[in-house]
């Protein structure tokens, strides 16, 4: 079925293709990713747009001796087929099986983790120094998105790269997702680029000529700087912005004219010092529902490859949440939203279709939106920051140092709170609570179900003494019960003796089920829902046990059981406690229950504990 | 003495005065600038810098209506004294005296509270965006360095102001602080701006034509807009950096020049949408040992006016770790260091100096710095970042998502970590070992001496398992003894019954000496070197006692009392434990002894503990 696809074991056997059979190889992968991806689900939209530019990167350059360096990484499945991996793509994404980014453990060819946006100029800066210290010759090519160019790291490293001048290939993969959301002063330069066909014409012919000569060393790169030095200014001026910060510009190339990629790769090899090739790519490429829809096909679960895949029906805590702000903000003008290029992920499609004065979505720049809420918080906004919990790890300082020193009324809305799944350990949200607990003015909340998190949003949204954050799960939002009391105490679910759990966020459920189903005592369980100020009557919730177990899909260091841990010792309470949670491991990928499970944090485990507990 | 100055108490008084009065009100400002900071110390040199500057921000501006952001804010002086804060100098930094930084709860004229650097333009957007929605119309002007523009996080604000079109004023002062270091591609850039004479005077009489206009409005804009639509191609292009981004520029102009500055910031109130007005200034203005030194100015204390500052020969940690550093890297040709713009600060000056292919200063750019460390680390080299603790909070999710998960044997050196003194809330070093102890297969290292801090330096030079950090104090280096043991297990100091003392840090000497003090009962003192991972040999060490007090100069909440805390829960020990710490609170500026005084974690705080706990 895969007549070429099938032999290619290693890029040498890549090489040993014409161009013509590559076309033809082209046209197999993205057969097979098309029909593999709509199996187990992953990452299509964007592997469908890099699959010439990979079967270049291969052809030019010799992994695994050359270092490619995937920024975000979840477009590197082609890679990972042309690198002998093909037979991974059964366990893909799944417990124990093929990652759905670079792994280092996981082939030669992969030269350093990614899954975080932005890190691949850093890094290939980093591994380029060390080549040339080492005394060695191979090269090293960091391809990033247009969209991983408007965070900050990725335009500090072009800064110094620009000047430390070290030979690193940078591929900027543009495929005008910073466009399409309309973020930034830097996608306007970039569009000009991607228009000005005068350029792209004089750029063409200046290159058939060239092309013409003989050799493509030293010589020739000489005479396209010489040629560039006076184009330049009659040309578009959006090249500039990476010329100023010091790096050779070359492109726009049509990212899936195979042929042209490969003639401008062999250019891009033989410039000396930082060189930026831009290849202007396509989303979803040669698959028609993609293309149309490339977001509904970025992240995917398994599909019927024949048919578009629908909006999906079910409610997530995403979508409650974002429901609950379109309602909050009707009647309150004060409210705004910001979003760091996760509009739809974060559920602020409609809010931002609702209000579209009141949404600001700053690009991948988790930085730029803390801060900028904080600006808009003291200037009498109130601004609800909506980021998954691992990026915004990338805000930590700003957290610290511009919201809760000031005491600025932003309210942090962090999705995917906890253990998110198949993107493994890059992705999973355990850390927030350990990084946000030791920070004074901060009100941490965590629902147990939707009801929960609209009250507490509603809370949010009138709260002006400083900054609260909220985390909740990724996935269907659970319904618990009705109507949360306003303050957020700690919530009894289950009254018990002798022992009790103390459960936050999408724990509470296992903890409830576990709970009732033990037999031999009753457990009590309570809904730890504020997890920082804790309330005085929390005293007396805890006073009927002897012995409290916390459960948590987090980290414990740091975790919501040293908040319990804490407030015992403030208290001089003896109750003994029993945490669960995640002992300093970072977790792998799988589906949610088998990372419960093999966390001992599922309903079994919970059980274990409670016995062990009891008889201990 | 201070004719003019002396009668200002508010920016209503400065704009009484003439341009001429204004000149010399400039000299006044120098001449007290020095006389009082000579006395408490503070920034002088970035504040000599900005006299005309502020002055004409003030004139053309109506504070506090119009909303300054003082980027990092200890250049902020010049406008504390124009907004009636003369009197507060005397009690500059100092104990529950005037802050070294912009503070809002200090005046109506301080809108943002700053600190770290590059938050200004986030926060001016966030500003202006809440200003236009709710309808005002004041203008808000970021201020901000050129240093301060290698950070990640305002290249992300400029790239969202470029687009979102915000009316923002950003004012670059340029201090050539970029260049001295040479850090960066922008740098160059702006260099070519400053050195084109050309452009300046092609500039310069444009400027002059237009100046003859009668009225400053928005038909005159439009002119500068054509004009330099015109020019653009034809003059340098440094300026196409921000034009690329979206900002309309204007510059530069020569920061000394009061009237020059006063014009071109009429011009800059009259711009629609975000505009740069680029101000090239001095650092240490109009005193000759300071502009000769900018450096050795920049953050002073007490000292003689009339004579230059000498280098300091005190033997501060960061002295240790820089001549220690040297020393390794002589044997040992991996080991290359990495600093983000804080060589002369974090003490690599003569790792610079000895060893210029393997430094690398990366300017203000954290995450650039930790990320570049972990693709050097993967490649072969043996990477020693140093950064204050503050600082490396910039930084969290690098050290997570590109150092932790992959084990790349990074050592990042923490310098100032713990209390710092007079620069307060925004500089203490307190939150480290919480954001930092949760993070799988890091350990954490924090010397009691500098015999420790050397020895865990060569430790760390050879350890190839995984990343360290090495948190250590600033200021005078302790000597408590000779020859730690190589592998940093808990090192009892002190052997006593009942009651033990596990101090980190610079507290082991405190805890020592209240423990030779205390009368009463055998009190042990234990050494906790290694914060994590903890060894077994402590189970022995806390065995001999029933009471523990821990005592950290950080917070309780993740604090290093957790880690054993969490050790003996584990090991299921029943000492009971005492924790002394920070107990969530942002600390003060104010000397390093009131700070602990006031927190009760001096000999005297330590002394009570103790008889407080034993008679428990």
């Amino acid at each position: 079925m895969y007549k070429y696809l099938s032999a290619i074991h290693s890029p040498e056997d890549l090489k040993k293709l014409t161009t013509s059979e590559k076309i033809v190889l082209a046209h197999e992968i993205r057969t097979f990713l098309i029909a593999s991806i709509s199996k187990t689900g992953g990452h299509l939209a964007s592997n469908l747009g890099v699959v010439e530019l990979t079967i270049a990167l291969h052809t030019v350059f010799n992994s695994p001796s050359d270092q490619f360096v995937w920024d975000v990484g979840h477009q590197a499945y082609v890679h990972k087929l042309i690198t002998g991996r093909m037979d991974g793509f059964d366990s893909l994404r799944q417990h124990e099986g093929m990652s759905g980014f670079p792994k280092r453990n996981e082939s030669a060819h992969d030269h350093f983790d990614t899954g975080h946006s932005s890190t691949s100029i850093s890094a290939g800066v980093g591994m380029a120094i060390a080549r040339d210290l080492n005394g060695k010759t191979h090269e090293v090519i960091s391809i990033i998105g247009d969209g991983a160019l408007t965070g900050g790291m990725a335009l500090e490293a072009l800064n110094h790269l620009g000047h430390c001048k070290a030979n690193v290939k940078v591929i900027l993969n543009d495929n005008e997702m910073s466009i399409s959301r309309n973020v930034g002063g830097m996608s306007i330069s970039l569009n000009k680029l991607r228009t000005n066909e005068k350029y792209y014409k004089l750029k063409g012919n200046t290159k058939r000529q060239l092309m013409k000569l003989p050799s493509l060393g030293k010589p020739l790169v000489g005479l396209i700087r010489k040629f560039k030095g006076s184009f330049k200014y009659f040309l578009v001026d959006g090249s500039a912005f990476f010329e100023e910060m010091g790096l050779t510009y070359i492109g726009p190339i049509n990212g899936h004219d195979l042929e042209g990629i490969i003639k401008h790769l062999e250019m891009v090899k033989h410039v000396d010092g930082p060189v930026l090739l831009h290849v202007v790519t396509k989303k979803g490429k040669g698959y028609p529902f993609a293309e149309q829809h490339p977001n509904k096909y970025h992240g995917v679960g398994a599909f019927n490859p024949s048919e578009p895949i629908l909006s999906g029906s079910k409610v997530d805590y995403s979508k409650v949440f974002g429901d609950k702000l379109i309602h909050l903000a009707v009647d309150n003008p004060k409210i705004v939203a910001i979003s760091a290029a996760m509009i739809e992920g974060t559920g602020l499609s409609g809010f931002a279709e609702h209000f579209p004065n009141r949404i600001f979505d700053v690009g991948i720049a988790e930085q730029h939106a803390v801060t900028l809420a904080a600006g808009m918080a003291l200037n009498g906004l109130k601004p609800f920051v909506a980021l998954y919990s691992t990026f915004l790890q990338r805000a930590y300082d700003q957290v610290v140092h511009d919201v809760c020193i000031q005491r600025a009324p932003v309210v942090f809305c962090i999705d995917r709170a906890g253990l998110v799944g198949n993107d493994g350990e890059t992705h999973h949200g355990v850390f927030d609570i350990s990084y946000l607990s030791h920070l004074p003015n901060l009100m941490i909340l965590s629902p147990k179900d939707q009801n929960e998190l609209r009250a507490m949003l509603s809370f949010a949204s009138t709260y002006m003494e400083g900054p609260i954050a909220i985390r909740y799960p990724r996935g269907v939002a659970d319904h618990i019960n009705e109507a949360p009391a306003g303050n957020f105490e700690p919530e009894v679910l289950k009254k018990g003796n002798k022992i009790g759990i103390v459960a936050t966020g999408k724990m509470v459920k296992i903890a409830l089920s576990a709970a009732e189903k033990f037999e031999g005592a009753e457990v009590g369980v309570i809904n730890l829902r504020k997890i920082k100020p804790l309330d005085d009557s929390f005293v007396d919730v805890l006073s009927d046990f002897d012995k409290i177990i916390t459960i948590e899909d987090h980290m414990l260091a740091g975790g919501m059981n040293e908040n319990v841990l804490r407030f015992l010792r403030k208290n001089e309470m003896k109750q003994q406690l029993f945490p669960m949670g995640i002992d300093d491991v970072f977790v792998e990928q799988g589906e949610m229950d088998q990372l419960l499970s093999a966390l001992g944090l599922d309903e079994l485990g919970l059980l274990r504990k409670i016995a062990e507990v009891l008889n201990g």
